[in-house]
């Protein structure tokens, strides 16, 4: 007999953490290390340890909460993040941490101990909102970025993130990575439109499509915008703007799952009669085949390049994050499927456009993820929403997988 | 025998003048009605003091010094502005103001009384970098602005400029226009590169730009970077940076003096990895003939309306300032060659690309402009400058100029 999640108890856990950073129109704004994140983080561990779990904090903040087996072997691991984006949901991350909870609370209420360990984690800094790269605790923790690296990287107003874990007392004694899981199962909504529009209920992610994003410093000149001829001008902005049109003409060109953005840009002196003579701008580009990404990395830069040369200005690049696609672990994605037709859910195999903790993980276990519906795919968006159905099923098929993966072989 | 003006006085003025607000690179930041205009204003106010002039404050913070003539006539009016951009130079406006005030040190010198009055003025605002629209004071002065309307003008922190006025002091008991003059003469920079190009000291200007200022307000869909089909994208920075390609564009294929120019931009949630939901941003079209102004703005709108309908976004449009082209007076257009020529100084006739206090000044009275060469045309830019050589010049053609309508008929 398999034991149920209790889905009232799962939706008021997302209630009650989307109060904290809330912000007008339902969303949550808790950018990574700050007080807002402070406070989830603190509720966050409250509830991990009202229900048995051993909490371990490591030198990145991420935050591990065990529940031990009957044998001492690696733990089978499931989590999330809880940081969001300024405009954030209240699903996103939270979710996959707060069911991993609630399979917790099933497991205690039902009184089964699992052979293997079960562990609920949330990483620290997996937007990459306020400070880069993203999916930065995950990223530590399996051993791809060193900590003095981590703790260096600043936000907009030069706070680092050492200064900020310390600040907020999150800067723990663990070593990241010193659990090993057994393997990673992270639950999410898709953050895209496709479960939605087909009306399927679970996501069996494959694969999370490589991500490329590039920071532009364009230098020009700054002149009267009335008398200075077109054929003389220095505009940085207009290098802003033409690859934003390139990138746009260059996903629909490629096709497929390659996607592009320019999602911040800044001008200065950012005045409406003056030529301007800066523009700082970001580029993020996304496809699920490596080879394809470096396609459209390559066919920016010579645009940018060419642009550069026509209109004579100096061009800086920086990037600012670069992961390169990742294939989960086929038997474990093969057990997602499983148990979703188990319980009698549709399922469609699919990549995830979004970056995830899990797909650092699987650098150091097998790993996957269950994805649930997200409706008109609203993301990074307050109006992010999951039909509470949908966030309950998703949690039973997560306890379901866990369970069977603790006690296998 | 014609007096000869103080070049060593002029150029010790602008330096003094030059050091309130003075920014890195040898550059002024005076915007309108801040403390740094103020203590500008209450410099420029004792030297007109100083010199003997009658000075009345009018309720739009406009200043004028009136040297009295031998009969009671409306004076003949010189002048420019002494705001600046937030990265302006140190000559636009500021050598207007200073070398009216020279040509009446010269007068004084050499104890000549004119026929008429002359007068020095400098009015609010010209610049339009704090309070929109721009040339705010001398289109009150010109009747083409009603007080209250421009009291009510407020700039992006919601401070309106009848509050500034007050808090600055310079909220006068004059009417605006109540010193109709018998003509208005201002010299000026070029702002562009044609006399410095062609080695041309004297620009002799026939008209001024007609202006066209729209700032666009777009709403779209913020929404995640990596799970959004691009078919499905509402992205507001998307038309933003199309409408600056298209200015481009129409700019290049209009030709003649047709300029556009996107100056400022600004993104919401202006994250790298969100979809933008929001962008405002401005245009800013130029042409010296009306016909081509408005088929220009006719393009831009079409084309917004095309990329609104296709990304479905909302696009909101607020007109910040229209002004038509304008004539100045052909009789004064005249004098200005022709004591340009007496002094042996090779002479250009040209329009301004940049909007004027005399374009406002014409429809009150004969007007003209005096243009000397602006180093590579840099204007609204720290790097802004004009050879010493050419200042003393213009002054000097400002002097003989004066002095020939002043005791005219």
């Amino acid at each position: 007999m398999v034991p149920t999640v209790d889905g009232e108890s799962l939706l008021a856990a997302l209630d009650k953490l989307a109060r904290i950073g809330a912000i007008e129109g339902g969303g949550c704004a808790r950018l990574a290390l700050s007080d807002e994140d402070k406070a989830g983080r603190d509720l966050v561990v409250r509830w991990m340890k009202a229900l048995g779990l051993e909490v371990r904090v490591d030198a990145i903040g991420n935050v591990v909460g065990l529940r031990a087996g009957r044998e001492d072997l690696p733990p089978v691991m499931t989590g999330s993040h809880i940081d969001t984006v300024r405009t954030g949901g209240r699903y996103d991350g939270n979710y996959g941490v707060l069911a991993g909870l609630e399979v917790i609370r099933a497991l205690n209420t039902a009184r089964i101990t699992t052979r293997r360990p079960i562990a609920v984690a949330f990483f620290t800094n997996e937007e990459g909102a306020r400070f880069q790269p993203d999916m930065m605790g995950s990223l530590v923790y399996a051993g791809g970025l060193g900590l003095n690296e981590a703790y260096a990287a600043a936000d907009k107003d030069g706070v680092s993130v050492g200064d900020e874990l310390r600040r907020i007392g999150y800067l723990g004694a663990a070593r990241p990575g010193a659990i090993r899981p057994h393997a990673f199962i992270e639950l999410h909504i898709e953050q895209g439109p496709l479960l939605d529009e087909e009306k399927v209920r679970i996501g069996v992610v494959e694969s999370v499509q490589g991500i490329s994003w590039t920071e532009y410093t364009v230098t020009g000149v700054s002149n009267h915008a009335g008398t200075t001829p077109m054929r003389l001008r220095r505009d940085a902005g207009y290098l802003a703007a033409s690859v934003n049109l390139f990138a746009r003409k260059l996903a629909r060109e490629m096709g497929g799952h390659q996607v592009a953005t320019v999602g911040a840009l800044s001008l200065r002196p950012n005045l409406i009669n003056v030529v301007p003579n800066r523009a700082v701008f970001t580029l993020d580009l996304r496809n699920t085949d490596e080879q394809r990404l470096r396609e459209a990395e390559a066919r920016v830069a010579a645009h940018v390049a060419e642009v550069a040369g026509e209109e004579r200005l100096e061009v800086e690049t920086k990037v600012l994050a670069r992961f390169e696609p990742v294939i989960f672990d086929s038997a474990l994605v093969d057990r997602v499927e499983h148990h979703a037709r188990t319980l009698s859910l549709d399922t469609r195999r699919m990549p995830s456009g979004a970056g995830h903790d899990a797909q650092m993980m699987q650098r150091l276990c097998p790993a996957a993820m269950i994805f649930v519906p997200s409706v008109a795919g609203l993301s990074h968006n307050v109006k992010e929403h999951t039909e509470p159905a949908d966030l309950i099923a998703g949690a039973q098929v997560l306890l379901n997988l866990l369970l069977d993966v603790a006690e296998g072989g």
